[in-house]
């Protein structure tokens, strides 16, 4: 038999998820440990969400013992730690395809399997979600359970809050929320409520009432009391947190709390949902499980962070594999960290610098400056709201705040960028990462709508760096503007050009003219200004001269360099990694149109659909913005102009 | 003496806020009692926020006793809690220009005052805020107090949780939050924290703790345990009150709780101001103050929600003063009441049609939905995040839900519209009242980018009706195009026009020619083209041909009959109430431009700046988009072209 070889002989056993109802005790623990096994081998070799993963294996057998989630209803936060769900729910073999093109996506898709009842890429959102599901249950007059997994991290964000809040006021029933506690966002986790937690957890929750209670004891006045009053601050460990239910804040909220529940413990998590099925028939219920990022793969326990999301890796020898370069070339640094090094070189020369991010060190290169001024950075945790208008306020009293959020993460902040920053016209500073097509994560995580949304504001300065050395001088151009400003520029690496010192500001509101011509303009937006030079310059070997435009601004807008040029060319193509709805191109076209400057107009942007997930390069291609087809686009319109 | 005959003489005599710091009892409840009688005289004239003014007027005094605002920071959540707070800093002789043209603003403004450290119209902004002037302030080595002032409904909003969830973790001090607790937002409030807070006012939330004891102390094993431990359960009310703060949920969360005080005695709450004072050196501090909207004013305290916002009223008679029209003419209805009624109608036939909204059940019309279909409307409070992704899950279930949002609070559900539901084209319907300027309540409240921040997005249908009959058409298609879908209307009356049963769908995507023409092509949305309609028949009696379009559809634009009729005229105008970069406007320059259609075109629309309150007449004017000013324009344009 061919299975008899497999790995994972339950696994491979299981038609459909509805099986999992019937097992036994040890059925559960073999079908765990084999979704865990299947989980490491598999994205050794792809790449992929791991920590996350493995923390979730053990909760996610538990839930398919419990629920059969054709009817039932589940919702994962962040969508990142539903491997194993997506493992049991029939989609095992296209494992090899995760997060390429037209393969597995690595978040859950509702037109990806029956299974997916929400897709999120972003955090927090899952407790509403699910909620709007739970009440299109009851008008619906089904009974079905409706149920949110969500991480300790994303209940940082006040959406979670929001949510809980409303859960509790109607009463909902049959509505689970699960805590999945790891103590993590991508980052070590912060915030008060992470703090509550690790008490629970510590059992410090305790320690703090017995305190509590023996100093209220003694401040009895004695008189008319007996002695086993104090006797009573004596109570057995038992009776006492019987009495101290830990999750106090959630019933506060109108939730039955069950926990903390050991999550790789897979009977002990069944056995709690078993008592949670019980208890939602009267109202929400939290289940708190306490779960490790990386359980059962000691590298990655041990630095849940690295090994959050990863390339291929070397499973038995725990090393993440390299992708080897020509070592006589070496790599180009990445933007994020020509950002992080930039920062900490003015920040330096400047004690007003201070350096906001929403549980995004590392990723945003912000980990440089925490390092270096660990008073000055501020980890708000996963709460965009919260970090834009934080930096509001400091910059009210004269701080220059740097808020390192990335582009498709800062759509959470936008009214607190327009209400707050924008109208009040506060010098805050947000550097915006993952700008255009980030590969892999796909669409949730695109950063297309960043030149759109905030373009509209008042006030703001709007920027895109064709390389590494003017994200360094645009950064310092916002630190000293005196208005809101936004820097944008794009996940990977920079082009290897030279970074000037001492870093010195652009005056704002000026392009760069990088080539006469008289045929086209070339008015290029941050990463495809380079693309603009060589098609400019493969097109002057077919006699059409190319004037290339560094846009550098999208707001204020060069109109004067842009119509000089403009009135001097036949016609005009704009350039930019971003979505063609009121992008740059957009901006372009009304300034032409205001100053009457009738001149056919090609913007090469990001057409007005979804884009997926897979190679960065391949998607760009597809968009037409990749090497080969601008060019030929280009050309044809040149022709037909 | 001329102050002799004033009714306010103490606050005429205050020369600086800061001579409240040596005021006596006696004389800070006289304060008090002026600054009400100031507000009920002078609101009575003006008209403006009335209720929840008048319930901060004894915390005002307070505070202004214990801190000196020149050093110390305050935020006032939300800013129409701020009348006294504008009285006691000089501006009291500037209350009669309140909310008019180029008078005082109805919220805090940082150029207005050295004492107005951060402006808000939108709610729960203020702890965010508060904490980064802290972080500020200790920075730069200050030590002067930070205060947020905070109403119970603006803490339903996610946000003011995450300000509090870093403020704990920070453990910062000299940090102050008072949460003026009076019940209610606008509406009557929602959600469990409201459950708990009204817990702790009325003492369940002792009986429940009580409860919880003594069946705890049931369960203890008898043996081995004196009788004593059964007399604990007969603690004396005040040992346990003592031991059970009401506050834990703020505890649990870093924050020393000090509360309830009565917030309209104005000793008391001085009293614990000082309690606060004392105890903020170690930490943050939460002060639970219980107010009354409404308070010393028996109509509003009757219905504070028909005096939470007035026009000039009989404070004698306690009656709003109707502004007679023409009884002839009855004035046409309101967009929001057409929309309140066509969403009961189609509802009546639709069971799968749910209503949503953010704490605004009568701002947005949706209170005749609700006394229609109580168990098919959810008012979330001021959570819009949530009432979009909640909105979300009623549509992956099947429902039909109808977001009802202004304009400008939907910025903060901006993510939720882009990830949850234009991602996974998800048909929700928003509904954003308020859309363009809206007069009085200024920066903070104009509706200004919706076709910009929504445009910009996939799979969304974004529509504004020319009259209140196409409101309804245009909800109608909304409903049932399958897709996302927003229809923006202006805040105020409709045409007059008749009301055509039963309400039909629209093609989506087909805009309506109105009038032929050769010269000019005026392309309107929304209210924009009635006065596109009337300018067309003043220049064709000068001569000028124009073609006027009613767009109806932002996107998809009706790119056929926008192409063919530019292509027939010798130049565009288009005319939206909405900003201008990336606008409706720019969205006719992407389309011409893309189609090769090289036409002279001017946009009408609000400038990129700040548009300040006032009456929206005159403010449309000064925009160049009031009747006059746009006849000039387009005049001009075409004589130029």
């Amino acid at each position: 038999m061919e299975t008899s070889s497999s790995p994972y002989p339950l696994l491979d056993s299981l038609a459909a998820p509805q099986q999992i109802r019937h097992f036994t005790p040890e059925q559960l623990e073999r079908l765990a440990a084999e979704v865990r096994a299947f989980i490491i081998t598999s994205v050794s070799e792809t790449g992929g969400h791991f920590s996350s993963n493995l923390g979730t294996v053990e909760l996610t057998v538990a839930l398919f013992h419990h629920f059969d989630f054709l009817q039932d209803r589940i919702v994962w936060d962040v969508g990142h730690q539903a491997y194993p769900h997506k493992i049991l729910t029939g989609r095992k073999d296209r494992f090899p395809t995760l997060r390429q093109h037209h393969g597995l996506s690595g978040f859950l898709k509702r037109d990806e399997s029956p299974y997916d009842h929400f897709g999120a890429g972003h955090a927090s959102t899952s407790i509403s979600a699910v909620l709007g599901m739970a009440k299109a249950r009851d008008l619906q007059k089904q009974d079905h359970a409706c149920i949110a997994v969500i991480g300790d991290g994303s209940m940082t964000a006040g959406m979670a809050f929001e949510g809980l809040n409303q859960a509790g006021y109607l009463e909902a029933k049959n509505f689970l929320v699960i805590l999945n506690d790891n103590d993590m966002s991508i980052n070590p986790n912060v915030g008060s409520l992470q703090g509550y937690l690790n008490q629970i957890m510590s059992g410090q929750y305790y320690q703090r009432w017995r305190d509590r209670i023996e100093h209220a004891i003694k401040a009895i006045p004695l008189e008319g009391l007996s002695k086993g009053v104090a006797k009573a601050a004596k109570w057995s460990e038992e009776s006492f947190k019987r009495l101290m239910v830990p999750g106090l804040l959630f019933e506060d909220l109108g939730f039955r709390y069950i926990g903390p529940v050991n999550g790789h413990d897979v009977n002990a998590t069944s056995k709690a949902l078993a008592e949670a099925k019980e208890k939602m028939k009267e109202g929400p219920v939290l289940l708190h499980v306490q779960t490790k990022k990386g359980y059962g793969y000691e590298p990655a326990v041990q630095d849940p962070l690295k090994w959050h999301g990863v390339t291929a890796f070397d499973a038995e020898a725990g090393e993440i594999i390299k992708v080897q370069g020509d070592p006589s070339k070496p790599a180009p640094p990445s933007y994020t960290s020509v950002f992080g090094k930039a920062l900490v070189e003015l920040a330096k020369k400047d004690e007003k610098i201070v350096g906001i991010t929403a549980a995004m060190l590392d990723g945003t290169g912000l980990n440089l400056f925490q390092k270096a001024f660990p008073d000055r950075c501020f980890d708000v945790g996963i709460a965009e709201q919260h970090a834009v208008t934080f930096a509001a306020g400091l910059a009210a009293q004269g701080m220059r705040p740097v808020c390192a959020i990335y582009s498709t993460f800062l759509q959470r902040g936008f009214d607190q960028v327009a209400h707050d920053v924008c109208i009040q016209d506060l010098p805050v500073t947000f550097a915006l990462d993952r700008a255009g097509i980030v590969g892999a994560d796909g669409p949730t995580h695109h950063g297309l709508y960043d030149l759109a949304y905030l373009r509209c504001l008042p006030n703001i300065i709007l920027m895109a760096p064709k390389d590494e050395n003017e994200l360094r001088r645009m950064l310092m151009t916002a630190l000293y503007c005196g208005h809101p400003a936004a820097l944008r520029y794009p996940r990977g690496n920079g082009l290897g050009v030279a970074l000037e010192e001492p870093i010195t500001a652009l005056p704002v509101g000026k392009g760069e003219l990088l080539r006469e011509g008289s045929d086209l303009l070339l008015c290029a937006l941050g990463a495809m200004v380079d693309p603009a030079l060589r098609i400019a310059e493969t097109l002057a070997g077919e006699g059409v001269s190319c004037a290339v435009i560094n846009a550098r601004f999208v707001k204020p807008l060069d109109e004067a360099l842009l119509h000089a040029w403009a009135g001097r060319c036949k016609a005009v193509v704009t350039l930019e990694e971003g979505c063609a709805p009121a992008g740059f191109g957009g901006a372009v076209a009304e300034s032409l149109a205001d100053a009457g400057l009738t001149r056919p107009l090609l913007r090469c942007a990001v057409a007005d659909h979804l884009v997926h997930h897979g190679d960065p390069k391949r998607l760009l291609e597809e968009e037409g913005l990749g090497p080969k087809s601008l060019e030929g686009r280009i050309r044809t319109f040149f022709r037909d102009i």
